[in-house]
């Protein structure tokens, strides 16, 4: 044939790309199930917007600013437009409200579930299609909003399973940043917007670099371990001491256990207050977190639950105030086998200009979104997100020609709710069973002609079966064996699988 | 600013691609829901592959094979690989199975549900990204799988609520036109693929076009309304009369009541086994048929859920055997205003060659492929699939600097399953209540300085005041006004606006 070996495309998936199977949709759905629930039941709606964006539309709001549209898979449609994979769902959020703002009620308030797309190298267990899940506020400048974010955070995760203690959502502002900022010389204006940025991604990179590390990135820059040089914020000494003091100051780590007396978000207002007493912009975030303290304390959402930590930089541009993050606060071992606390699942805040990009009219929104993969694997490390798979009974058939026997008892068993299939495949009856076991199914049920002829079939016990076949020679051995057999009445087929299952359970 | 007026981007979405809300996105989760639960049960297992795949592993398999990549959303990679867009479920299965293969049980079932994208050109309710709903089993021949899914088909369309005599699955096979094709020497041979891809299509457009339109596209070709000339396939006269003469057999429209003495599929078995008794591929198509007919009468799918009909073709190139298609039967008005049969909502068959691509080795494979907003469509039309939005609850807050007590009434609500939320912006009561309005709330909570002295909390029946507001001289007086208030004791909220709800469901 012309169509020879060397023309056959080769079967892979795109690098960074990868499929998934049924136990871990299973599990993901149950939680993006619980999630949506507490969204809703405060009053969120679903809302849906394309994959793909205009461009122009989707802005440059990624983490690394020095790299606007590095990042995005993008290209020219039929229009000679460009257009992108979305790769948040923060900034089609803007679009939508921009767009439809005059039908929307006002605050504005939606989540959205969906898959997003970073053009960014793969790595292990760093994929570039995954899922997040977010809710925003839209349309006001209110505390209050910010407050109910954080306490629909938390109330997420315990929807979840994830208990107190093992979670804290931690709450800072960018204005406090910006009030230490102002005070050395480089408050907010377009020409300081580039040093800024190599500040906040600086400071961002605390938890992972340490003190030292920042430090270098706030100076001159820093050589990683591949000898790659990252340049640096070129801040001077004086600015450098002021910033890690600051550090220093809103980095401390707070008790974990819960005081009446000691409330930390108070203690840590305290000490805040000092520090920006100077900065109008400083001053102003130090009211906005004290509206949210005194909401969060009336609601009991104790500083277990919600600290502030003024280490809490999160390193996207756009945040305006608040932002906070949800932590787990369980040990994992990294890939590294170092054990650390697994740290970040997701968090958010205010900003208040990226509908302002469309519109020209500041408005002030407030949001947060989850990493779906991470917060996963959190849970069934906590075996809060197993999905418990529904058994599965494989009905063999005899005769390849003679199936409706076969047919007619998954039908039985589907009608009482138990997941089953008849086999359609053209193998013998050992092929059947070594199928049966490929699939996990939990029993084979078995009617040849003897038991056709008593009016009974045979139930064979795949899990039991596999118990027993632990003492078995081979695997193969046990699967031709007679061992954790049962012969029913066909009319007592029903009865009995359902007998069967549940005492599994 | 020099970030004047015209440098703003416009907000708009993609042509051919849309934003989704609330209602239908609450609407289409339980179909597929619905959807998700019976192919669950037939022990089909879950698979999501992944968004974007290498256009090489795609192929070409479009419905419109005379342009093989137009229609598919393609660009490069940073390894410079062309990367596409998923445009169905069906060429990423073929390609997960031939990497996954020596893993895999066999059959491998497998169901899918997941955005697909077309570029196509956009038009009124024809969108380039959309869902399909897609269930296959690969690695067997035996019809007794074409049964099957024939039946699941049938098994969805009535947990979705459709009533028998509103839906039928129509059944052919492809065989039985190779056999024709075959009795006027257009054999499948590489050098008819050409002429045959054309006269599928032609075939295919039988319900669009009426025989007229066939009989141009299968000689010289047709113009159209707009006087744009599409190309036939040059047949010879003989040639169209022996497909027309095939297409009137096979088009013959079937009874619509059950006869027990007189079942379609047999009666047209007979006709076919007539008209391609000298083909050997014809008269295998004949002997699936019949082993598929077989099955379903034995598990009591009459001839009004299932029935046997040529004229359905399928478009799709790479079907190798058993074709089928669902249709709803009830009658709904066209764009132009023509009351016509609603028609298909998915379909599918054999395919036995997709997996061969990547290994060589004939891989035999059927499944089906619901369109799911035509589906989503039909169920509305049929209020079969009208999610009722769960009531939404709104409390209003009186000062917004004391939003306390707001946030522990959502609260209590909550935790009683209600759907809640305290107004988070910062407008006067009067703004509130126009929120909830726009919020479509069932019922709007207010205490003020007075209520709260009382112990006392009113309670608006928002969906009572709509009906009495039909008298007021507008919808804003009717706001403001007293209609429709309860005064209750602020510890009897939970249980009284319980009973409200209630009331209306």
């Amino acid at each position: 044939m012309a169509d020879g070996k060397q023309s056959r495309p080769k079967a892979r998936t795109v690098r960074g790309f990868r499929d998934r199977a049924a136990g871990e949709l299973a599990a993901e759905r149950q939680m993006l199930d619980t999630i949506r629930r507490t969204y809703e039941s405060y009053g969120f709606d679903a809302l849906e917007t394309p994959f793909l964006e205009y461009t122009d539309a989707l802005g440059k709001f990624l983490p690394d600013v020095d790299r606007p549209n590095a990042g995005v898979f993008s290209f020219r449609d039929d229009d000679e437009q460009w257009v992108s994979l979305r790769y948040d769902l923060t900034a089609p959020l803007a679009r939508y409200v921009a767009e439809n703002q005059q039908f929307l009620p006002r605050p504005f308030r939606r989540y959205q579930i969906g898959t997003v797309f970073r053009n960014d190298k793969p790595g292990p267990g760093r994929f570039r299609e995954f899922i997040q899940c977010d809710a925003d506020t839209v349309g006001t400048a209110s505390p209050a909003a910010d407050a109910e974010m954080v306490m629909m955070f938390a109330d997420t995760l315990e929807a979840l399973g994830l208990k107190r203690g093992e979670y804290v959502i931690k709450v800072s502002t960018r204005k406090l940043l910006d009030g230490v900022l102002e005070g050395i010389h480089l408050s907010d204006v377009p020409e300081n917007a580039h040093k800024r940025g190599a500040v906040l991604r600086a400071l961002d990179k605390l938890d992972r670099l340490g003190p030292d590390g920042v430090r270098a990135l706030l100076g001159k820059g820093r050589k990683d371990e591949s000898g790659d040089m990252t340049q640096g914020a070129e801040l001077e000494a004086d600015q450098i001491t002021k910033l890690m003091t600051f550090i220093n100051v809103v980095g401390e780590r707070p008790h974990s256990k819960f005081d009446p007396n000691d409330n930390q978000r108070i203690r840590m207002i305290e000490a805040w207050r000092t520090s920006v007493r100077n900065s109008p912009i400083g001053m102003q975030g130090i009211e906005e977190l004290a509206a949210i303290e005194s909401l969060v304390t009336s609601q009991k959402y104790d500083d277990v639950r919600v600290q502030f930590d003024g280490s809490i930089i999160r390193g996207l541009g756009y945040y305006t105030g608040t932002i906070f993050e949800a932590q787990l606060k369980f040990d994992v071992k990294n890939d590294k086998d170092k054990v650390v606390v697994f740290g970040s699942v997701g968090g958010g805040g205010r900003y208040d200009d990226l509908v302002a990009r469309f519109t020209g009219q500041k408005t002030p929104a407030v949001g947060f979104s989850i990493g779906v993969s991470r917060l996963l694997t959190a849970l069934q490390m906590r075996k809060a997100a197993v999905a418990e798979a529904k058994p599965l009974v494989v009905v063999t058939v005899f005769d390849k020609n003679d199936a409706a026997h076969a047919f007619a008892m998954v039908r039985e068993l589907r009608a009482a709710q138990i997941r089953a299939e008849a086999y359609v495949g053209t193998g013998k009856l050992g092929d059947q069973f070594k199928y049966a076991d490929k699939r996990g199914a939990a029993l084979a049920i078995i009617e040849g002609p003897d038991e056709q002829a008593q009016g009974k079939v045979k139930i064979k016990d795949l899990a039991l079966g596999a118990e027993l076949s632990k003492s078995a020679e081979t695997r193969a051995d046990w699967i031709g064996s007679h061992q954790a057999e049962t012969m029913v009445a066909r009319s007592e087929l029903v009865a009995k699988v359902r007998g069967l299952l549940s005492r599994g359970h």
